[in-house]
């Protein structure tokens, strides 16, 4: 059975604007020992890439640390210009339980070591958020970004942002950064066949955790333009605790009671499958259904 | 990205009545290289075995003949006994496509180059079946095996009936094997708030292909007795040409004619991820997913 963690390091670099120092960077990860390089993503404007690993524990563990030794050796933040909050050269980095057999405590005492041995050997500070946090305050990564890399050296002499790991002040050029563990995230978006804005912020601010709806669901209200629909576009934070369908189920009745109906969603970029075949037992009322012993892929991974 | 193929011989053996032989069969199913042994069921009533091996091609390939051959020499026909019909040592040999870049066409190939080498290393004739089939009525196992192990020699005489590999005559010990390539099934069961068998019954009739419903879909009514409630019982053959939600909604909508709910459905068994997705794609209303490129278990099979 093959143990499987997710990495999405995030770095203050785009090819668009330094293509070596980006390409330096994706060599690296596509040579990284027990784990594959599955996607990098890379945006001008933000001045930003995001890079997804999967491996082994020990193969992603590793990975962590040299890539951010890499990217501390090539981006100086005191030149970095981009649309994107930022405050490190890798900005933020969560791990994500991605096979059966590894849990969230896993990845959380990975993040820690890994928070430790970057501060021990390269001496840059960082923060725990998402749920290696240590204070509730510091799960929200936006509450820990907040000031970015020119405002931390301040904020790191009050009294409540100390680093979790390294002294009360950032690395001269990498900055701090984010590492935390967190449960695979599945960006849903469900669009309204209305052209009133106002509508899918209401709903959104109804079923978001933070205003008292789905305690894993984030929400906000946009337009299409292109489309001339709103849509109701949300970030679930942890499909086993707040499926999908109670989401798309609680948006419908909600929509009904301005005549507004549900005319299509969408799942952007990656999702587990569970989150997906969570929502057919749902939908087609399975009886006593076993996803990982009754799907056929999750042997398959395992088997390998 | 790895080829994977699923293979499930049924063996007219069991552990029930055989243990040693049944035994051996396991052993070598597990000592095979490139496939791994899944599943081994055994029904002492039937005194048959059903094994499910996943390999790549070339694994699958060799361990579905040295089984045949295995089988061959530990089981005499002339002395079966059991209640489920059987016309060889090897009764049936599926081959089954399980990853995105292995072919039906492919697994066609493999059930013909395996059935030759059969015939010519060990003289076992067979009959291709299924998406192998060189005839229309071959298609259907239930017509290529009835007559079973005893009624054989004869049926072979008859002018439509010569083996697709091999002469006109059985082997002596081992009969006659039915050997083919199809997709995988889903076996998937919906259950009605009505003791009435006959509104099953005829549900079922309406959806599936043979009567006139859905191509891909066999289904019959059964009683669950236990519950004292109706079950529509289908197979479903090609989830791609017949997706689960057409024969859920169908069946919902028929049996609202007689003021009759579905309470509750059942996947017995294995299922591929796509099966389950495609209903949440429905259901869900997702527009422009892929399957194959947003579902990160894809990526991991791919990945090894």
């Amino acid at each position: 059975m093959a143990k499987l963690i997710e990495c999405i390091p995030n770095f203050s670099v785009s090819k668009e604007r330094e293509p070596e120092k980006y390409q330096a960077l994706v060599d690296l990860a596509q040579s990284m020992p027990g784990c594959t390089l599955f996607d990098a993503q890379t945006d001008g404007n933000h001045n930003r890439s995001v890079f997804t690993l999967i491996g082994s524990p020990e193969g992603i563990e590793n990975a962590a640390f040299e890539l951010t030794k890499k990217a501390a050796e090539l981006i100086d933040m005191n030149k970095h210009e981009g649309q994107h909050p930022r405050m490190g050269a890798t900005d933020v980095m969560p791990f994500v339980p991605q096979s059966r057999d590894v849990t969230l405590e896993e990845c959380v005492a990975l993040s820690k070591r890994v928070a430790k041995r970057i501060w021990d050997e390269l001496q840059i500070p960082s923060f725990l958020y998402e749920d290696s946090a240590t204070r509730p305050e510091r799960r929200n990564l936006a509450k820990c970004r907040k000031g970015q890399f020119e405002g931390m050296p301040e904020k790191l002499l009050q009294e409540e942002w100390a680093p979790d790991f390294g002294e009360r002040k950032i690395h001269p050029t990498a900055g701090i950064m984010a590492i935390g563990a967190r449960m695979p995230l599945v960006a849903f978006n469900v669009n309204l066949d209305t052209d009133d804005l106002e509508i899918a912020n209401s709903i959104a601010k109804a079923i978001r955790g933070s205003s008292g709806g789905f305690k894993y669901c984030k929400a906000i209200g946009v337009m299409l333009e292109e489309r001339n629909i709103a849509q109701v576009s949300m970030n679930m934070v942890n499909y086993e605790g707040t499926p999908l369908y109670y989401a798309y189920e609680m948006i419908r009745a909600l929509a009904d009671r301005y005549g507004v109906k549900i005319i299509g969603s969408e799942v952007v970029g990656l999702t587990p499958a569970k989150a997906l075949i969570d929502c057919a037992e749902y939908y087609l009322k399975i009886e006593n259904f076993s996803c990982h012993d009754q799907v056929i892929e999750y042997h398959l991974i395992d088997m390998k």
